[in-house]
């Protein structure tokens, strides 16, 4: 594993909400990040459609660590901001989110991400985001 | 309790992912909501802060909920998408958020929502939200 | 020239703001859109670079055509909302934004819109748009 | 006139777009800023409303320039993003740009603006927007 990946997965395995959601890290590269969870009732809302809040996590985590992947090693990174469009009922076995640095600046990122649902075999898109990610030094 | 409280209440009551959050509905008028949580490290990320994903859950929420409180009583409302901002670390013992409706349409209601976190009896802003949310008669 | 194309460029022709801009429309097919004008000093900020707000224009039209492109005919759009990164200063020849439906629902359509500077015959990307239009039936 | 007022009213007497839409700034305080300009047949789309592009771009100053006013003497100020929701149709015989600084940070502040169309002496609120701009030194 190569030491971006290492240390975005070592990051990732610090967030308790992440275990809250039961999500897991299914592929890192740089500037391109998945992170997916099963279905859980938990998770879901008055319709039994996962909750766009739990959709809005792993989108929001996977553009972080899609902007970390490319940061310097000793550099920090934290969300700025995001918007995200809901798209169709998050309904499904399990739930992806997909981001992709669409420019990796000095100080900020930006990055949009999709989420799609998994549904007896067939993936359909449900929610999208754009995100900025500042990248700092962590004040000491 | 008025009908417009009810309904938002029962909806609220219904939806699994405010339990998994230990969320309730602090307030709730016309037009205006109030969601909290108590701080608990299940919800939080790698620096022990809340993750911004269980803060944009409540925004959202209460987002709706405002929206809820203005709409007829056979309709439903349905998050379209919204814009948060993260002002400051999600860091104290309790978490709110407060909508707003900003413009009530025949189809589309605008919210404004803050979030704010209590420590030691002090409040902080530490994001805000801009939502569009649909209303509309289930389909049956 | 299909209908949905005459249709587009009909009602493009039809807005003053897009003359003041010296902006014409470079593409039109089903769900993809692309407008473009010139540098010209009229439409400069501070710094010499093409204002925020004049891309932001061509992004926003680009939008609402795209989704217009695939609307019943006797519907009309408008724009709900929209958010923009600004990624890189407009410097350049000439701006390009282009859009293309993401997901054309029964009322709302969301598009994805890039703009481009073009100097000495490179392309750069300068901003990126996230739109939700809505699309209906005018009132009489 | 005190020197942040100066600084911000030089600046804003340097961007020959606001020429164009025949904006001027009409109140800076710190913090807040006032941007209007009058009803042009140049800057409408097809049903003779004031562009959405026009009332952004005047919605973008004003928060850009809310954040100069508060910022170091020798520091600029650049728009990173910022997301716009349109209320209603820009009809009027003028039309005013409000924005405030919501948070101001070390290196980002928050604005939020809202847009208002004179008409008859009444006013009406027709678009809002949440901003993120970037504070720095300028590069030599």
């Amino acid at each position: 594993m190569e030491g971006f990946e290492k240390r975005v997965r070592d990051n990732f395995a610090r967030q308790p909400f992440m275990t809250t959601l039961g999500a897991e890290m299914s592929r890192v590269q740089r500037g391109a990040v998945e992170i997916r969870f099963p279905f859980a009732f938990s998770l879901t809302q008055q319709n039994q459609f996962v909750h766009a809040g739990a959709i809005t996590t792993i989108l929001d985590s996977a553009c972080g660590y899609a902007a970390l992947s490319l940061a310097a090693e000793d550099h920090d990174v934290l969300t700025v901001e995001f918007k995200v469009n809901l798209l169709a009922p998050a309904v499904g076995e399990e739930f992806f989110a997909r981001a992709q640095v669409k420019r990796a600046g000095k100080t900020l990122t930006v990055c949009a991400a999709d989420a799609f649902a998994n549904k007896n075999g067939e993936e359909k898109l449900v929610a999208t985001m754009l995100a900025t990610i500042i990248v700092m030094k962590p004040s000491a």
